[in-house]
């Protein structure tokens, strides 16, 4: 089987990442990789590392005319970009993985409250699945629209959720995120701007970052509770990775036992999560350093007795986990092949 | 006024950085240096950036021989290893600034808890003045033994003092520090080889890290109730640099006017406290890019009414506000001197 | 067709490279990778990067042992540990890929001129063909024995080897080195510590880099004369990646139109170099940045004309073209497979 | 003694490093600090290092309007700005240090060949000290106009100028130069673009490097001969520092006694340049690493026989001994100042 897959908006570190996926991939032909500003040039003028593994062009098609000839449609575009081309690709039947935020939430009110419009289509919220593979593969196997995860929400759910689902904690979760500058995308302003970037530690979302009104949707949903996150996101000296540090405060500590039960039950038989808990060697937690260039998502986790506290920890490559890798295995579902097709590559370490 | 100074264990970066300021410091003479593994070498052998600026040669006398000289010793070594010598040195007059843990706490039950062994000397700990200008003026004036405080202590104390002492808390803080190499000191390892520390988030203590037992004791002091600090700690990107994010449920939101009133009320004056506050331009925040090289703690705020959570910030570079400067600007205090003598230059940016 | 792999010392960077390729070789079993060690334990606990990928453990064998189950024994041992297990392994019969430097030079003489030692079997060395595909090709074809290029010799060569060809060069050939700290290994050491290592140019090896020995041996067979490089090593802030600039002053400042032409000749239907030469964009000159974690080498030129001088520019991942991917290029060779087996990977960028 | 100072174009990194360094003169009474774009802000919105140093807001008077208030003027203004400006503040006789390439060159034909335009002023050329007391010590005493040296120009010069001066090379002196983000300035572009910045050895300019010119100028001053330089400019991942290596071919190598007394008989009484020369130790060789925060030169050198070759390295901080240093240096000999004031402090390290 050839899946054809256009990628609209493919010029940004999105767009890169999935075009740099898509071309390992065995049963995928990429029909078009779209960019208004862009159009006509090589894809690798933009994204130099595609240079000597494809000719591609930036196609300056619209979305429709893009997506008419794929079966699947990733769009890439910049937030609220999505809102209005969704509706119409809708009704050419193509498949949509959509990478941003507009159709993420379930409650239309939370798009007011977390990002201040009132969504135009609230009614096709319901017929995206988020994905995630950890927690919705079943939904996603066979789906037709896909939502995919913000990448500190990628981090902090898959990080939380069995804690979430077997635990109750006794108030918010605070969930303190980090991560590299290809977050923040390939725009330079004076915030990306080398000197003043290099070796921040930079508090850029202490409070109200939107990641954490998906967070809470999911972990709500895996736990049958109403969880809240209290979430602060920082810039750190790297490109590359997230880690979420989540502190969460339970009735009574847990023992190393039942952690250990609780995620092995959820992730025993994951294909991209790795426990990353030993007791010696460098790597006794998660660092998002080893899971560079991969689709993988380390957890571990920490627990302090006198405090009853447990820290959930987890690590991931934004750009893949957190974004293009997750929006491929949830295609790989989506069209009934193995999940790991074109994401089965180990991380490059060092770097 | 000369003072004269000895700095006993002076071949660490804590050991360092006190020659580095002490040697601009227009009222200390330093009478040695010592270091065993280094006696007879020049001190710019191991301080590179001191070349040119001292020929002084590293010491090989011991710590009693060495102070005899001096009035004042400043006690740079390693972990557990200042708890034998400060009696001795106590008999001989001379004044100590201890850098290390081994004299910071006053319950002695909280060395068996947090340092795993019964203080032998119970009684010298109450004669020790905790070494923060911001919370002990008063008693440092004058004050014969001063404790230095450790240096994510000093980041999470100053950033949370006033926020404690003018609200009530619901539960244990939340600490979430992270902090550049140079605080895990100059020995290599297999954790600090530049290919495998290059570009982490490492979580290197999410839980029991030990400076939460002296910010315990401090903002449990300042505020009249008993806090519990609930810290993890990480290492980045960087060599210089602490970013303390603490986060604190209290039983109302506070409003803007009453946080920057409780904050105003305890730093209004301070001369090495600023606060980062800004609507606009790049640094809204504090961050430690911009104090590397001064005594600066730069504070903020940000508060997520909805959780009634206020996120409390502060960035300190470990070496100076952390370590070294503190512990000069206690000196200062002690002798009577202008607070900020050795220590009022600006931070070096960028960098 | 699969082919039995043995990796002799696989705990180093280059052996978990050589892992990380040949794991994803769809023609290739790993039949042992040895480690003394660390035998016996996960191989993911010293490539953290492998988790997930594999379960296969360091096996304690000896060289001989260990390579008689395998078609073909690369050897990751440290420097001068060859010497003596290359003689021992040819009796197996077992084809070899020597990472080292000990079978690179055919001249024994330069053995005791770079090297400082008489080598003990001077008549071996003419049976190793050089593993650099774009100048022994043909060579590697069926060959037997391979001893594959140094790290910043295969990016001098390869960013040279054009010129030489075409050119006449009036005097020695400044070769101007930067590298990442990868290429070091992973053994810590002072001069490793990431606090001493962060934020260097440090000039390692001003003169003497033995690296020349093969650069002049491989330029001088390339061009037909004999080739005198001046070379100089510098350590910078990276962990990956190496830049080699090569002054060159000829005899008549050559047009572009000549240069070209040079580079195409050679490398014209190459499938692992790049042209990075363009007017416009970031990358308008070769940069290891966008090769990391690929086989590609790129090369570039630049032209002062008022002195004659053309600077030939190479980028390569040490690791990967200036190690375990040319290697493994190298095997698929010598084994008639498709060259790109196992390497048809993009750099991961931004990074 | 107070000198009043005027610096003009102060917002950008150069005018920041002037602002910080004169502060802590303790003989400068800073009148203003210009910026259009800034004008009436604090300065330390735009250097946020000077918070709690000063209260100094940015003016919006035009270049003669501030420097009238002055003794002398620091012009720190952009390419091409200060040609136009200089002629008119001679008139209000005003003493001037200019920052830019300007006035840098004696010769006005060198304007067209490496700036691409006929100066305007050949006259005033000659009127101007190059600003490098090193080699203008004399000259700059009682001096009234000033042009401070580019900053990659003045490593190469303080390395190169006694090798110059002693010996006689063979042929054009290679100068391969590697570089920190903040000689590029503080004007975001993609370029500088964190995610596209981070980790790089860019060669951004392998051939025609401006810079050149003054550096043929001084070195054919310094040797009584013709020198030609072959500069290539290389960024790395560093925001601060500059390492210039440069390769020397003599008619027959020098011994390291015949070297060390050229260096010495140079640089034997100078207050910022140091002899990073050592056997041991992880600085055996000039690094930008430890002159950080600092005035200082690092200068070194290594010989390769063989090829008659020796390697002089010279390692600064590109905005310090680069710009602002030599600047207030050379202020400090036009006012007969103690040449070290507001200089005299040590390198920040580790950092």
């Amino acid at each position: 089987m050839t899946i054809k897959v256009s990628v609209i908006g493919a010029s940004g570190y999105v767009g890169g990442e999935l075009l740099r996926i898509l071309l390992t991939h065995r049963d995928v032909e990429i029909v078009n990789a779209t960019s208004r500003q862009h159009a006509g040039e090589y894809v690798h003028k933009v994204h130099p590392n595609l240079k000597g593994m494809t000719n591609l062009k930036f196609s300056g098609e619209d979305a429709v005319a893009a997506a008419a000839k794929a079966d699947v449609a990733f769009l890439a575009l910049p937030h609220k970009a999505s809102v209005q081309v969704v509706p119409k690709l809708m009704e050419t039947g193509v498949r949509i993985i959509d990478m941003s935020a507009d159709y993420r939430l379930k409650d239309p009110g939370k798009y007011v409250e977390w990002y201040g419009y009132a969504h135009p289509y609230p009614d096709l919220l319901k017929k995206f699945v988020y994905g995630l593979p950890e927690l919705h593969r079943e939904e996603l196997r066979g789906a037709k629209y896909v939502s995919a995860p913000g990448c500190m929400a990628a981090s902090a759910i898959i990080g939380l959720a069995p804690l979430m689902k077997a635990f109750e904690a006794t108030g918010p979760i605070v969930v303190d995120a980090k991560i590299g500058s290809s977050g923040a995308g390939g725009k330079p302003s004076p915030s990306t701007h080398f000197s003043e970037r290099f070796g921040v530690i930079r508090p850029y979302k202490p409070a109200g970052h939107r990641h954490a009104a998906e967070i809470e949707q999911e972990l709500s949903i895996v736990s049958g509770r109403d969880i809240k996150v209290a979430m602060s996101a920082h810039a750190v000296n790297i490109v590359r990775g997230i880690l979420t540090t989540s502190h969460v405060f339970l009735t009574e500590a847990p023992t190393q036992q039942q952690l250990w039960k609780a995620y092995r039950d959820m992730y025993g038989s994951e294909p991209f999560v790795r426990f990353m808990m030993d007791r010696t060697g460098l790597y006794r937690y998660p660092d998002p350093k080893v899971v560079i260039g991969s689709n993988f998502a380390d957890v571990g986790f920490a627990v302090e007795s006198r405090l009853k506290r447990v820290i959930a920890l987890s690590a991931i490559d934004n750009l893949i986990k957190g974004a293009a890798g997750s929006a491929v295995q949830s295609m790989n579902l989506m069209f009934g092949l193995d999940e790991r097709e074109g994401l089965n590559v180990p991380a490059i370490h060092p770097v």
